[in-house]
């Protein structure tokens, strides 16, 4: 079976010490400020990225060590598979955060949207370059577990 | 130095055998349709899946065997670091596509907007939640190129 050896490109400093401390869930907020301390040999790979004003953030859920493929999510009563949510005990532990990129200072990148553990491993980063209209967007059990919580059903 | 090691929950399947093949650069259409087919232990991940529009798919590059910290990409003339492009010659290897869900089929995911070669390993899915309004979002050198392009500049 093939395996990929992927390794950190920097690490994520942020407020958060303990997951317990993430929002988490529907509606949940991702305002916390972090910043994003890229390995010096990558500073090349981050030329004009202060241009952008959203990125894709690619990091390993480190301190996460089961896999589990269905489980039920903060803010549902009943279980999904691993796929359909953003669990972090996932076949390939890799977590996905669209954040606002604030300021670039050197090997610094300054970010709003935080929802990772201070120190996690960043595997890469992309520019967010187009958004699916909302009105297009299906959001299976998370729009059904949001219109229960509203008390819509 | 910390590694992680990853290994393919799926391939995909695409119309795609080169890259010459798939469209690239500014306002690249991907309305190719594929299939990513789910190994076996890991349907029980896909539960519900069925619900959502839009997924974030997270694939290996897996025929590109170099790394380009810069490099010119499509449809512009001046160089850009890897982090501000969706260049395969990344640190770490992986791709992020945004595709649209047309239907589930077992361990088959029916998708429109495929932009990977056949045969490409797929690392993990995840929900399309939430978009970046267009009018917040500043697209860098994108919007520069894309400006010259079409003659403005």
């Amino acid at each position: 079976m093939s395996e990929w050896k992927m390794s950190p490109i920097g690490f994520i400093r942020s407020p958060y010490t303990e997951t317990s401390q993430i929002p988490k869930g529907l509606g949940a907020q991702h305002q916390a400020e972090g910043v994003l301390e890229i390995r010096p040999e990558f500073e090349e790979g981050l030329q004009d990225i202060e241009g952008f004003s959203h990125l894709f953030i690619l990091w390993v859920f480190d301190r996460s060590k089961v896999v589990e493929l269905s489980g039920i999510p903060p803010l549902d009563d009943r279980p999904h598979g691993v796929f359909s949510t953003r669990s972090p005990f996932r076949p390939n532990p890799i977590g996905l955060t669209v954040v606002q990129l604030v300021r670039r200072d050197g090997l610094q990148l300054h970010l709003q949207g935080v929802d990772m553990l201070d120190g996690t491993p960043v595997l890469d980063i992309k520019p967010y370059l187009s958004s699916i209209p909302l009105e297009k967007l299906k959001r299976g059990w998370f729009d059904a577990a949001e219109a229960r919580a509203a008390g819509k059903k």
